[in-house]
């Protein structure tokens, strides 16, 4: 395999630097083609070495310039892992995050980080949406892609036929409830479903279930979608 | 003046698209040089027309296509808007939010927006940081940095001495109290401190009065910050 820039069509993504490279074979050792380290490496005095790490947990790896160049614009990346995109189904029984065609990777890689950090490990993404194995929302997600259980849906009506016990929490500027006021869920078997950055959610989301606002004045248009998502995600968390 | 690329520097800088330039005329419209417009503008049927609304407010403007072009990488800029930086002081009584030391510009500019949406309009800034007058600063904060006041300090104890009475309640991971279980303020008094997004605030915090910190899993390191002061100034905003 010659290993090219990134392109959604792809049936592979990379992991740019150490940090996202450690969580990718922590989490998903087994979809690593390889990982590629550069002739410049030295392994800090308190971190992990990565050609030591390799060798223990049997990474195929390679000491190459010339891949890292080609797929990083940046001088300082030293440490590049390639791997085999895979696809996962959410776990029934735990709480969800729904985005509906969120468009920017830096938004869902920040989400995906938040909602790991506040217990939500199962986001699912109704398409067309951006790719969240585009190496821009890997690094955003500092590596929670690999901890996280993605999966894509074609609408959210093919969610909720999936995963029909959930309990919808619908976040959009119509919505019944102010968030600090909005009735608790009866058990964990819920979903926290978010819109699109620029047009959030279509009126029809107000007859799926709860619906509720982050109130905020009219000094601005609307939240950013990240921070709608860790302020909705935070306030529902059992942590 | 010959306008040229952004450096920290320089005593003026831009906004980049109608959004951001709007907001800067109708909030510091006296900061304004001018206002540049490419050949190939054309009102959108449901917006502004920025030519006759520079009319209007008597800002001075120029069909000027090199200098949007010498100035933005994009092709799709139509609109820009050339001002001198200015300086203001926090209003006493208001609440503030202070960050100390932040490194990134997209961060700062959505942390602007998030915090008027908040009714955080005072927002401290304790240097070395990132220049809120970054052109990438100014677009995260969709021309927030228009209508907040910022201020900038040496230290924070520069920042104490200048605010004596206000009650700080700085975020960091050895917070006394988790965010949910924090004693409300006593007035409107207040200011909520954030650290670097690398190192946090300094242990000497803890001593500087209530001491908060954002429970999450130890799945990850930390929370983005401009997600943890989202979620900070929404738990403490009155909206």
């Amino acid at each position: 395999m010659r290993v090219k820039r990134y392109q959604n069509k792809f049936d592979y993504s990379y992991t740019l630097g150490m940090a996202p490279t450690i969580e990718l074979i922590q989490n998903k050792p087994d979809t690593i083609f390889k990982v590629y380290i550069h002739p410049r490496y030295t392994p800090g005095e308190h971190t992990i070495n990565i050609i030591e790490y390799c060798q223990q947990k049997g990474i195929p790896f390679e000491i190459d310039e010339r891949v890292i160049q080609r797929i990083s614009n940046k001088g300082n990346v030293f440490v590049l892992g390639v791997f085999y995109k895979f696809k996962e189904t959410l776990a029934k029984e735990n709480p969800h995050i729904l985005l509906v065609n969120p468009s920017d990777a830096g938004n869902l890689g920040t989400i995906l980080r938040t909602g790991l950090g506040f217990g939500f490990q199962d986001i699912g993404v109704v398409t067309p949406a951006v790719d969240h194995f585009n190496p821009n929302a890997i690094r955003a997600s500092m590596g929670a892609v690999f901890s996280s259980r993605i999966e894509l849906f074609d609408s959210p009506e093919q969610y909720r036929d999936s995963y029909p016990e959930k309990e919808f929490y619908c976040f959009m500027l119509e919505g019944k409830y102010s968030l600090k006021q909005a009735p608790a869920p009866a058990s964990e078997n819920f979903s926290l479903v978010f819109g699109n950055e620029a047009t959030g959610l279509p009126k029809k989301f107000l007859g799926y279930g709860e619906s509720v606002y982050i109130s905020h004045s009219d000094t601005i248009d609307s939240l950013n979608l990240a921070i709608a998502v860790g302020i909705g995600a935070h306030h529902f968390s059992k942590l």
